[in-house]
């Protein structure tokens, strides 16, 4: 069986963005690949981007979300990246076949150190780790969106060169090969961009009736329906987008003849919005219910997940660190 | 009791350059400090300047050169950094508080990436990975030569840094402090350089009396002294320098007035020093013939090294994951 690998950063909460962009095709290919998923902890602490007082609490969050989306830990390997010492051990070794000028020619670190006072290491270095990650399963393919396309193509360069300096011509590392997931991006509530954790502008996944509701109440709309009389445009309109991704068809034809006779406003076809996501929901919010009741469970399945993605990823790693030359380290004989 | 922590790449061959420089320094520390010493392969790797098809036995030779060299297992902790994966851990750890300005500023990275086609990215991270090795056994103390001062400066910044962010203002990490060893810059026998493995210009520690005699005849001493009949300038001879770490005084101020007087020709002068060198170092080579004739033994003792230096290692790497945040990884419950 194939393998894939894939990442996501421990935000706590799991919103429909990620459902839509990337999880509900994790929870798909689970059963036709041998499927490593990891809540990479160690990314998110090195880009400065959490808070060391809630970070334990939101890796502990973002499981539930993915055990209660669907990921079930008896088909995939579901780990924290921090509980496998392996992925920063293959980091450190593919410095060596990482060139700095490329890691400088990255557009998300480009994007990420502009006008940044000091650009911490872990921002330039943060692609030699997503090598390692990859790298560390053999996996063929990662299920990637087009913003991770060329860190996927470093990542094949990487282990291109080090099968070329190491690998004694073998292919050791197979190249790993996008699946590119169905092309979706899903815009924040606010309507100035990318739905996302740290803007604010999301609907979480477990969010409760009351909180989609209160949530979507306020969005962005068609910016050029002013008022309740306006007809609106549902093709410029996020709302209508996400009735795409919730709404039967017949809602949504029915969604866009309303909006654009201003039959309703936007707050009825809103409500209908509201109820179709809590709707879809509903049994993942009560499996996290069930999850959130008996944490122990949860830590003992991560703890399963992390031993079986560190047998794995210890035979890779020695595999490198033979090809490497490094000493094997050697038990002590009981009679030394 | 104080601890230090000192480093040294598998390069093989322990010489008297380093023996000179850093290690029996070493050996008279063990007694005073806490003292954890390892043969740091992980940076051996990284910068390309090893051979993957000699490297696992220059790590043993190195280790029988130390241990022959006086370091004793019951009063140091000699070990292979490879076997500790938390030196791995820590660094990737670390650069979230480590500037890739300041990586960029070290002079050993601009001498050493100075005219690369392709500059590996093991050669900017190098400092982050030292800081690691120092700061995982909270040294107090580093005994360090003049070229790693930069290096250690930026460890003690870094260790500031990480303080101050993740630390709770409490000193977890000390800043370690240099121990500037005794200036001892050994020039290598062809006079145009330091002494070093890669230059082969070198005499080993635990060379054959035929070999050191082999390796000294053809050194360079004073170039103006042309023939046996000029006299020559003791000040300005490597070899001279030589006997002032081999040769009692009064040979010294002997071989120092032959040479001036062209009472002696060079070779007579290196013949003295060819048996001095030999005679000192006669126990140590002893030593090394029991060691390499139980490698066994060897890799006993760096597998205990090993196993020692990760306890207090992985005690440091618990306290700091735990001050950023990172979910404890738990053991499988058994009745999960």
């Amino acid at each position: 069986m194939p393998r894939i690998f894939s990442g996501i950063q421990p935000s706590g909460e799991l919103h429909i963005g990620n459902w839509l962009g990337a999880v509900r095709n994790w929870v798909n290919l689970q059963y036709d690949f041998e499927s490593f998923y990891s809540i990479v902890d160690l990314h998110a602490v090195t880009t400065g981007a959490t808070d060391p007082g809630h970070l334990a609490q939101q890796t502990m969050d973002m499981a539930i979300g993915l055990l209660s989306a669907g990921i079930d830990p008896e088909k995939a390997t579901l780990f924290v990246q921090s509980h496998v010492p392996a992925h920063s051990e293959l980091m450190w070794l593919l410095n060596a076949v990482t060139p700095v000028g490329d890691l400088e020619r990255m557009t998300q670190y480009k994007d990420k150190s502009r006008g940044l006072k000091s650009i911490p290491a872990g921002l330039l270095n943060y692609p030699i780790l997503q090598a390692a990650d990859i790298l560390l399963y053999r996996a063929d393919t990662v299920p990637v969106g087009e913003d991770q396309f060329q860190h996927l193509e470093l990542a094949r360069e990487i282990a291109r060169r080090w099968n070329q300096r190491f690998g004694g011509g073998e292919a050791f590392f197979p190249e790993p090969v996008a699946r590119k997931t169905e092309a979706v991006r899903v815009m924040g509530l606010d309507g100035k961009g990318k739905m996302s954790k740290s803007q604010g502008n999301t609907v979480g996944l477990l969010d409760s009736p009351d909180d989609i509701w209160h949530k979507l109440r306020p969005a962005m709309t068609d910016p050029a329906r002013k008022t309740r009389k306006d007809p609106g445009d549902p093709d410029v309109c996020n709302i209508f987008a996400l009735h795409g991704h919730f709404s039967s068809a017949d809602t949504c034809g029915m969604v866009a003849e309303q909006c654009r006779t201003a039959g309703w406003g936007c707050l009825d076809c809103k409500r209908v919005l509201a109820d179709n996501i809590s709707e879809r929901f509903a049994p993942m919010r009560e499996q996290a219910q069930e999850l959130k009741a008996d944490p122990q469970r949860v830590t003992d399945l991560l703890a399963r997940g992390a031993e079986h993605a560190a047998a794995i990823a210890n035979e890779t790693l020695d595999g490198v660190q033979a090809c490497m030359g490094l000493l094997p380290p050697l038990v002590v004989s009981s009679t030394a």
